[in-house]
């Protein structure tokens, strides 16, 4: 198994999830609110559901670490992990900027990562080695080296610690986004995102994308990003910006 | 001239606008900051020009009043309000939710409003006694009498006072989106947004929008919006809700 039949995979495993759930924007869905409040609906379960009968059958072997059906052989050497629809308020609001996310992980480090805009037909993946592409052509970060002149973006506040800190200091603010945040800042039209909170499958599928384009994205310590990793990740889209956004964020 | 003459027209010009804007979403361009330190690009200024110079040719004795370039014969009884790119932030940021804002006010009443999105093509039109329009077919609210069953969305907690008791009580909060929120409330995808600080050009068009859907704008008070409001709006999906609402907000 190379790397590009993998990449071919997930691009197979992207386009049955946008089939699955492009009929459902902007129209009835089932709805329900899961444990931590967030909300959950049938896309995101169907859109799952068709990724991984997919890597059933094309990868019987693999580990699957899903947001909506949790883990199957989590303890293999290659992991897929799943996350059918991030920014699912974002999905319900009807804006088209929620995402796909779909990541491969091989002995605990994400080596192939896809965010997926079904709606807009937008598509980044990054994979190890490789420079990410946005829908087939080469995705660059942009130099910015000074916070005063960045765009930061995040979910929102309370998904991220120092926020005031990081909006005093940065150019400018956008707030709302989810993944479709860190595909931004991929493609050099923001400098900086900041989360907390995140589990493996919110970030997994991000940082393929962010380093393949020139960025970096690491923990709040400005460790590399793990497993086991507290769920506060740090993206920029040029890393000379990283340890002025490190020395401002609350630990 | 009759209404469906100014539809006729604002179809036009926010035709132009997109054509100014499309080449400039993801691009280079020219950016600074404005007295309030909220951002301006090439692309706002281009734009809104190319609408003026529009009505210049087939309204010449009406009002304008633009974000960019100001008011010219503000004491017309027919005034142009226009907002070339409302959500500057986003569209500096990459993100297709911004929206060109293009208003005809009539004795002081906005009697049409366009809101249109000009990189995914859609377009929301609202106009006097006739209903919303998306894309050409009709659009229309949600019902939603109970707060905590509401889709609340607004741009930016420092942009709305009371935010945190609306956050609490509504159902579920979506940060980001501009005028794309009161599109997406008109066509039933959201039920409540609430802004501080608006300027006319800021909310003149989005009044037809949700109201021609079935939807109610009003200021803080609960009174009609006029020329001479706040600046402090709420918008919701269903007129039921609005009680509820304005009780919450700091005042």
């Amino acid at each position: 198994m190379t790397l590009d039949d993998d990449i071919a995979l997930a691009h197979q495993l992207a386009d049955a999830a946008g089939a699955v759930i492009r009929p459902y924007f902007r129209a009835r869905f089932a709805q329900e609110a899961k444990e931590d409040a967030s909300p959950v609906t049938q896309a995101d379960r169907e859109a799952e559901a068709a990724i991984r009968s997919l890597i059933a059958a094309h990868r019987p072997g693999d580990g699957i670490i899903g947001e909506e059906y949790g883990a199957e052989h989590a303890d293999a050497e290659r992991i897929w992990v799943l996350d059918p629809i991030d920014g699912t308020r974002a999905f319900i609001g009807g804006r088209p900027i929620f995402g796909t996310m779909i990541a491969l992980m091989v002995g605990g480090r994400p080596v192939l990562g896809v965010i997926d805009q079904p709606i807009s037909g937008e598509r980044w993946i990054g994979a190890a080695g490789q420079p990410t592409l946005f829908n087939g052509r080469p995705a660059h970060t942009r130099p910015c080296t000074e916070l005063s002149r960045a765009l930061f973006a995040t979910t929102a506040p309370w998904f991220c610690g120092g926020f005031d800190a990081l909006r005093s200091a940065a150019g400018d603010t956008l707030l709302g986004g989810d993944c479709y945040n860190y595909a931004l800042l991929a493609s050099g039209h923001a400098d900086l995102v900041v989360e907390e909170g995140l589990k493996l499958h919110d970030w997994a599928a991000l940082l393929p994308v962010v380093e393949g384009a020139g960025g970096r994205m690491t923990d709040w310590e400005g460790h590399a990003l793990h497993k086991g990793s507290d769920g506060r990740v740090v993206a920029v889209g040029d890393p000379a910006l990283l340890p002025h956004v490190l020395g401002l964020l609350e630990r």
